[in-house]
């Protein structure tokens, strides 16, 4: 039986059977899941196999920042799988080369080349990688509130002569970053939590010793962690820390970059201009696997005469270059990046500022475009985070209505698509408003 | 300009400009690189920007198992990027789980459930995270001559709780694996060389403390490292072992497997059932990025009621997952394992052993189905490998006849994709012949 036979007339239960059946889910216990089963999409909705429409507020792993199926981009991969769906990366190629030219166009001032990954994790492996080669230092220094990918193994374990130039995960050093609502420095306003937090990582630094430390890796807006909008100054104020030291400064961009915020890099907000940056998600919505590490002059001009001592076999996959080149475009031409910055303005932060004046739930409403977080907790004095219990209730309350959220710990990620309308925006924030009402504790 | 605009007309020179202007390459120095321009492909034929064509002798990195540009599996990557080209991994996927049970199809007796992942190094991730879990030890054995990916350092500059349980890269040891003609041992033959390595591993184990050692991983046939297949009871001999001090046995199959070696495993040549198999490359030929880990029952269930703390954004990306469906058909209905061992027993074998007797420059021929090695030497008494200069001329004269080689080290891996004709393997034969003929030393 073919597989378009084997899909057709399959209901959700066929679906969530064979998932349950042979497939191992990530960050879970496999024997108590019951996953959504999802057939299909177009813009902000989604349909399972029975037929039930969804809202899709959570951008799957806020990646769908065009939406799902945008017909220019499908066309685009389609046209390109008809072409070439895969060549080495030691060979050229002209999609991966306007994609690298396309997401240039992006980058900070006087960046210069892209080096092309599978995901967010390898973009980050290989930055922090760079950052060593060129410093000749060990250490990265990153945020405990921070999620920057799930690798760690693979080079150690491999045996030949790529291994010992990148072997052991050495010297990684974790440092508070702000977050005012959960202070870890007792200040009293954002400008002294800006101000501690940035003595914190002088006085890491001094305590590591400068001269160890390869790099400093932040989300511009740390993510997973929490939509934790950093201070206004901070960034900048890092960036002065790493010249000092002569640290690498790499900025994370996998969640944050690429139109969520409402710029085309959420470091466009900041005023600060990184070394490396890494991406993957927005850049082609996630519609094939991508990711990538943009590079400014002085690491590319390093690499020149250095052999850099890394690299994968989809490095620059053009099925996934088509897919960058497609959407990029899309979203200039569509003014989508405008379009995140205005639901931001206009929808969701107001919005979501007024249900935190009805719902006592509510501690902090925080984030820009569209990625905001409201942080939930059992009283607003004590500020203790909601329970699980609880916010499985209101998780299942949003999906019952038709609305599919981004719940982590005790946090509803506000995380619609880039080109979600204000009548969608608000729907989504209705059902949030629902589902807090009809809280039992 | 659109991007089909762009494209045309582009020349070889048009698209190497623009790829040295802003692509950042694996592997290499950036200022002396000269890459071909790889615009189009069909079968075993890659052509370039300016109409020239090659006999892909690589299968790119190898990987393009079925070749280029399959028609039924570009067809089943353009239906599902019509129907949903992403959704988040913890939702189920009915193209998802059919690829899953299609992979299951194909693994050892036993096996229950695939973990996705985006390719090969997080395959070997993702299994070396399972077995330590598993067993609740950290070291990893590994052989010296082996490549298992190229990730270490992610999940170690995350701050967040996931970084806890998979920190630091710990306790990796490297052993050697067996290899006759180069022994380590001083083996006299095969089994004398089979038995010594085994004794060998033994002893690590012993002096590593068996109750320390959560796994031993080894690609079933090392690639990069040679095409290295193993004495008949090597592999044997190692289940022996892991199975008398409990360690769980991860066999590689990223670059070996489905239907390199002319068998849809290539354990299934050596009797042999491991705890684990990681995959990637030949299971959709590489045209969507995807791999993942096949799981044997009893590491399967152990995760039913334990937190698995791994996963990815792209796990099961439903492109990736039409690709393998789509792929295991067709390799199935067009027997394209079949032709890869008869291609090998008819031609490869025959031919380079043919080759070895009418140039003293080769010191071994090796290799099994479309997965062969021919190790080049400055003479046949010392085995001092060919140099780096003259393995250049060779490769450029095989460039210069339009045969795209897999030059590694001294030795020319003889790699074409498993759908590779009687003729074209003969061709592919004939201009190595000719190279080797026409080297100057």
């Amino acid at each position: 039986m073919s597989l378009n036979e084997r899909l057709q007339g399959m209901t959700n239960q066929d679906v969530k059977q064979l998932d349950r059946a042979h497939v191992f889910h990530s960050w879970s216990t496999q024997g108590t899941l019951n996953p959504l089963a999802i057939k299909s999409g177009e813009g902000c909705r989604l349909w399972d196999f029975d037929g039930r429409e969804y809202l899709d507020f959570s951008s799957q792993l806020v990646n769908t920042n065009i939406g799902h199926q945008h017909p220019k981009v499908i066309a685009a991969i389609q046209a390109q799988a008809a072409e070439l769906a895969t060549v080495a990366p030691a060979h050229a190629n002209a999609t991966r080369s306007l994609a690298a030219e396309k997401v240039l166009a992006h980058a900070p001032k006087g960046f210069e080349k892209v080096f092309f990954t599978n995901a967010g994790a390898d973009a980050n492996e290989n930055a922090i990688r760079m950052a060593r080669a060129y410093t000749g230092r060990d250490k990265v220094l990153s945020a405990y509130r921070s999620y920057h990918g799930n690798t760690g193994s693979a080079i150690v374990a491999t045996g030949d002569f790529r291994r010992v130039p990148n072997e052991y995960s050495r010297g990684h050093v974790h440092f508070f970053n702000p977050y005012f609502y959960r202070t870890e420095f007792w200040s009293a306003d954002e400008a002294e939590e800006c101000q501690r937090a940035l003595h914190h990582l002088r006085r890491v630094i001094e305590s590591e010793g400068p001269a160890s430390i390869a790099a400093i890796l932040l989300e511009t807006i740390p993510g997973t962690a929490g939509v934790l909008v950093p201070p206004k100054d901070y960034l900048k104020g890092v960036r002065a820390l790493a010249d000092e030291f002569g640290i690498v400064l790499i900025l994370d961009e996998v969640m944050a970059g690429f139109g969520r915020t409402g710029q085309w890099l959420a470091l466009d907000d900041f005023d600060v201009i990184p070394d490396l940056v890494t991406f993957a998600k927005g850049v082609n919505s996630g519609y094939v696997p991508a990711g990538g590490v943009m590079i400014s002059e002085a690491l590319n001009r390093y690499f020149d005469d250095h052999f850099f001592y890394g690299g994968l076999t989809y490095s620059g996959h053009p099925l996934a270059m088509a897919a960058i080149c497609a959407t990029l475009d899309v979203m200039a031409e569509e003014q989508i990046v405008e379009n995140a910055a205005r639901i931001g303005q206009e929808v969701l932060t107001p919005g979501l500022q007024r249900l935190a004046q009805q719902h006592e739930v509510i501690g902090e409403v925080r984030g820009l475009g569209v990625f905001h977080a409201i942080e939930l907790v059992e009283d607003r004095q004590s500020r203790q985070p909601l329970s699980d219990a609880a916010m499985g209730q209101i998780k299942q309350h949003m999906l019952d209505a038709g609305v599919l959220p981004f719940v982590a710990n005790n946090r509803i990620h506000v995380v619609p698509p880039c080109i979600v309308s204000a009548e969608e925006a608000q729907q989504g924030l209705a059902v949030i408003d629902e589902a807090l009402s009809a809280l039992k504790r």
